[in-house]
């Protein structure tokens, strides 16, 4: 069983989504939340406000691992460098409270929860709907892009803890 | 007078230059630096020692100030993402210090110090070396450009000082 804290950046809507599972099987939703910050604020406010949010998440939930979605310069222009800067400032808060930090790809977290790495947004809210055995999608959108992570990150983790387990176990049977 | 620490954001180097001066005048150096990060190493462990060196920074000079380089999009596409996190870390660094954090554009940069925006790196490692009094130009250049920062926040805080104290004398004056 492990507990992850998923963030999809952004610096006015930030979506953060707590998650607790092992892989493969249905996973429990321990909490999901959007930290806002105000556009007319000043940026270095916008980011301490964030910076202490994330930590006040993390000390609340403590999660043993953290998952952040990767940001592309092919995202939105207008608003990229923020969200880049959103995203800097939550892997920090990760690596600050000594938990470690891995960033996935918006296609590697659509394929992980769908099968598909260009499910639409709806798909993905659905999925995580039926694997958190919600009555209702989470919302908004942030929130579910982050449940969707930290599910990512759960299920893929294992994907990893098995392969490194068979090697292990290799490994063993060749000493043999 | 007033002593600023400015920064050039950067991943793998980032520039950071402390002076100390008034407008108009000749600056002092106070010091500067390069943090180096390894790009084989992890983001989040890259993040946190650039988080770790800044405070450290912020906590040894005590500067009334802080100044960062604004990143664009336009900027090498290729690294411009660590460059975006590294901004948003720096920022971060000073609004945690409780300080107030300003932002500039290379432009802004360059022509407070070269009278041009359209300056040479060579242009400005120069009038940073003439205008801090130094026997050689500050190396390397990523120290120059955060040093160019810091002057010109100075010279630009001024500026303002100067418009908000006319301001009010004619506000004062009108009041008589």
């Amino acid at each position: 069983m492990v507990r992850v804290l998923g963030v999809d950046p952004g610096l006015t809507r930030c979506g953060v989504g707590v998650v607790e599972g092992v892989p493969g099987r249905q996973c429990k939703l321990i909490g999901y939340y959007v930290v806002y910050t105000d556009p007319d604020d000043d940026i270095s406010l916008r980011l301490l406000r964030l910076d202490t949010e994330l930590a006040a998440l993390v000390a609340e939930h403590k999660p043993q691992s953290v998952a952040v979605e990767r940001v592309f310069s092919q995202h939105n222009v207008r608003t990229v460098m923020g969200t880049a800067q959103a995203s800097g400032v939550a892997i920090l808060a990760g690596a600050r409270a000594g938990l470690p930090v891995t960033t996935y790809t918006p296609s590697e977290v659509k394929a992980a929860v769908t099968g598909s790495g260009v499910a639409d947004k709806k798909q993905v809210t659905g999925m995580v709907t039926r694997l958190l055995g919600l009555d209702a999608p989470p919302k908004p959108a942030d929130a579910a892009d982050a449940l969707a992570l930290a599910i990512c990150h759960i299920w893929r983790g294992g994907t990893r803890a098995r392969i490194e387990a068979a090697a292990l176990a290799a490994r063993r049977g060749a000493r043999r």
